[in-house]
C-alpha cells in the first residue's frame, strides 16, 4: 500500500494570492463598471528589453540548422552564461567565483524550494518574519517545519522584522542550523547593511549553520553601499548559499531563468561524525538527478542582460520601476502613511492607519479605491497590521491608483 | 550545526556516461586522427522542425510588447498547450481528461526525479532491470532505496527484464508499493502488450501501489496495438501517473518541455488511516511551492508540434530515427548479433557475443571500429552482458558505423 508523505497534509490549503483572487473578483461582480488597479501580487509589466528578443531570436535560428541546433546542454548552465555571471555580477565587486560553483536554473523558486532537501530532514530553520512562504513550506514538505499552531510552524524560529527594530532581524539567541535571509527583502522592501549581514555571517561560521541568502531583487539596490551579495562579507563563502534570478532583474517572469552559487568551502556534517562533505559536489549531484538544464534559448537571453545594450536597457527598466516607487513613496508619505522600504527594492511595506488589521485594510482599499495590495499578514505574524505594493505596474495605472487613494483617504 | 541529508553520500560517486567519456577521451588521445562515431548517449541530431520554430519567434516577438508579454504563467502549464495535449494526445485514445489532470513541466526528468517526494520515505519500490537510473537515485535521496550492497539497493525490487523472459517483467510474488514502469522502454526498446500492462494495472489495484509510468517513448511506437498511455487500460486511473516528454517525440533536449498527468481518481492513504489524499491536489501543491512554470516560449513551441505541420514535421523526424534504427537491426542481424528492441523505439539492444561482459565489449567496439555503444550493465545487474545503441545518430554516421562494426566483426 502506497502511502502519502503525511507531511503535505499539514499545509494549509489556501493560498494568500488565491485569497486575494477570490475577493478581488467578488468586488469585481458587484461592481463590473469600476476598473480595479493591481499593485499585489509581485509579477512585472514591461516588455522584455530588445537585446534579449534579439538574442532568443538569434538562439532560435541556430536551433533550425543542423550544424548549430544544442541538444541537452550541461547541467550546470552552458559557459557562455557562466562566464558573464562572473565578469558581471560578482568580479566587480571583487568575488571571485569558480565557474562550477555557479549553477544556472530555471528559475530562484525552483532552488530555494529544492536546495534544503540535501540537507538532514531534523536540522532547524529560521526566517525573518515577515516571509516569502516557500521558505517555509518547501521545509513544511520534508517535515522539517514540525506542526503548525497558532498561525506558526513549532520547530521554525520566526525573527521578528517590524518597525519596532527598523527592520533588522536579531540575531537569534539560540543556535538555528538553517537561516534563510532575503535583500533586499521581499516582502518588506528593507535593506540589511554590511554591518549588519556580517553579524549574520559570524553567526552562522560561530554555530556551523548554513545561510540560505536570496538575492533575487539586488538589482534593484541604489545605495552602493548596500552588499549586492553575501560574499562581500569575508567568510560567508564557508557558510551561505546565495540565490540570484532574472526574473525581477531583466523581466524574466515567463521565460524561466536564475542561477544559484554554491562556493566550493561549503560543507557541512554528516549525523555519524564523519568527514564533512562538500555542498556544491551533493548540489550537483541532485542536479543531475533531477534537472536536465535550463532552455537553451533562456540562456541565450540571459547572456544578453550583460552586453553593453542590454544592460542598459535593463537599468532603463528598473529605473521606470523604481520611478514607480518613488511616486508612491512620495504620495503615500504626503497622505499621512508610514512607508517602509521602496528604495532599494520594488517593495513598499505600509503600516495600516489606527492599527486596522491587514485584510481589513485590504478590503477598505479595494471597496474605497478599488486597489489592490497584498495583505502584510499573508507573509507571517509579524506581517500583520502593513499592507505591501509592488512598483512592477504601469505608470499611469501607478499614478492612478495613487490619485485614488488620495481621494479615499482624504474623504 | 548544519547536518548533511546523509542519504546523498551513499550514491556511488561516478556516472555512467561520465566514465564512458573517461574512455573515449582516452581513446581519442591514442589514436588522434581515428574519428569516433557516438551512437551512445541518447540525445538527439536533428534540427528543431519549421513549425516549431516558426512558433518560437512569434512568442519572442510578443514577449518584446507590452500589449502581449507574458510574466508569470499558471504553475500547471497555459491553457492552450493542456488543450492540444488532450485534444492531440489522449481523445483519439478514447481517454479523457481533465485540464487540471495535466501539469506542463521543464522536461520529465525534473518529474519522474520530484514525483516520489509526496510519497512517504518508507514506501518500497519496484523498477524493471535494467532502467533509467533517475528512478533510483531519486529514491536513494530521500533514504527509500535503503543501502548499496552487491550492486543492488536493499530496498529495492529488481524486476528483471533479459532474453531469457523475452523482455517481459514479471508481477513480484509480494507488494511493492512504487512501481516504475518505461514503455516504450529505455534502455532495452523493448514494448509491453495491452494484456502485459493489464497485469501491471490489476495488481496496482490489489495491492493499492501506485505506478509511475513513464511514456517519454511513445510517439516512436508503430505497431498500433501497443499502449501509447497506460490510461488505455481500464482502472489504471485510480493507480497511474504518466510521465512525458517532448524531448524525444520533438527533438526539445534543449527547449526544456514535458508534462505529467496525475489523474484525479488518483489517491493514497496515510500513514494514521485517515481519509485518503488526492494525488493531483498534493502535486499541485507541491508544483506551486517548489516550481513556476515552463518557458512561455517553450510552450508554445510545443503547441505547434500538435498543428498539421507540426505533427507531419515531427513525425518526419521520427521516421528517420527509426529509419536508423532499422538499418542498425538489419546490419546488426546479418552480421550475426542478437538485437532486441529498436522497432518501436529508438533503442536498439543487443546481446554480447560469447558471453562477453558489457564493459569489455564496449572497449572491444572502440578500439576496434572506433564506434561508442553504452554498456547494459550501466543500467542495472540485468543489463550485463547487453550493449544499448541508440538511433538518434545522423544517417551518414549510421551507415559508416555499421560498415566499421561489419568489417571488425567479420575480420
Amino acid at each position: 500500500m502506497a502511502l502519502i508523505n503525511e507531511h503535505f497534509l499539514k499545509l494549509p490549503g489556501n493560498y494568500l494570492f488565491a485569497d486575494i483572487a477570490k475577493k478581488v473578483n467578488a468586488y469585481k461582480v458587484s461592481h463590473p463598471k469600476q476598473k480595479v488597479i493591481s499593485l499585489g501580487i509581485g509579477d512585472v509589466t514591461q516588455p522584455l528589453c530588445p537585446a534579449v528578443i534579439e538574442a532568443m531570436h538569434k538562439a532560435t535560428d541556430e536551433m533550425a540548422k543542423k550544424a548549430s541546433f544544442r541538444g541537452y546542454g550541461p547541467e550546470r548552465g552552458y559557459d557562455f552564461l557562466r562566464e558573464a555571471i562572473i565578469k558581471n555580477d560578482f568580479l566587480p565587486r571583487g568575488i571571485h567565483l569558480d565557474m562550477n560553483e555557479i549553477f544556472v536554473n530555471d528559475g530562484a523558486k525552483s532552488d530555494t524550494g529544492n536546495f534544503q532537501e540535501i540537507l538532514r530532514w531534523d536540522n532547524n530553520i529560521g526566517v525573518t518574519d515577515p516571509v516569502y512562504p516557500v521558505y517555509i513550506d518547501s521545509n513544511v514538505m520534508i517535515g522539517r517545519a514540525g506542526v503548525f499552531e497558532n498561525g506558526a510552524w513549532s520547530n521554525v524560529t520566526y525573527i521578528p522584522c517590524t518597525a519596532d527594530n527598523n527592520f533588522i532581524p536579531q540575531i537569534p539567541d539560540h543556535r538555528v542550523d538553517m537561516i534563510y535571509l532575503c535583500y533586499p527583502n521581499n516582502p518588506t522592501g528593507t535593506v540589511l547593511t554590511k554591518e549588519e549581514l556580517r553579524k549574520w555571517v559570524n553567526y552562522a561560521i560561530h554555530n556551523d549553520s548554513i545561510i540560505l541568502y536570496d538575492a533575487a531583487y539586488q538589482a534593484y539596490i541604489r545605495d552602493e553601499s548596500i552588499p549586492h551579495s553575501i560574499y562581500e562579507i569575508r567568510g560567508a563563502r564557508k557558510v551561505a548559499v546565495e540565490f540570484h534570478s532574472y526574473s525581477k532583474t531583466a523581466g524574466f517572469t515567463g521565460i524561466r531563468c536564475g542561477y544559484t552559487i554554491v562556493p566550493k568551502e561549503l560543507t557541512a556534517s554528516a549525523l555519524d561524525g564523519t568527514a564533512r562533505a562538500s555542498l556544491n559536489q551533493i548540489w550537483d549531484r541532485r542536479q543531475c538527478t533531477k534537472f536536465n538544464g535550463t532552455s537553451y534559448i533562456s540562456q541565450r537571453a540571459a547572456e544578453a542582460i550583460y552586453t553593453p545594450e542590454g544592460r542598459k536597457q535593463v537599468k532603463e527598466v528598473i529605473d521606470y520601476y523604481m520611478e514607480n516607487a518613488d511616486i508612491m513613496r512620495d504620495s503615500l508619505t504626503r497622505l499621512g502613511y508610514k512607508v517602509f522600504g521602496g528604495i532599494n527594492a520594488p517593495y513598499l511595506w505600509v503600516k495600516t492607519p489606527d492599527g486596522i488589521d491587514s485584510w481589513k485594510f485590504f478590503e477598505q482599499l479595494l471597496y474605497g479605491a478599488s486597489v489592490v495590495c497584498t495583505p502584510g499578514v499573508g507573509f507571517g505574524p509579524s506581517g500583520e497590521g502593513y499592507i505591501r505594493f509592488t512598483a512592477f505596474g504601469d505608470r499611469e495605472d501607478c499614478r492612478e491608483a495613487m490619485k485614488r487613494i488620495a481621494e479615499w483617504t482624504l474623504k
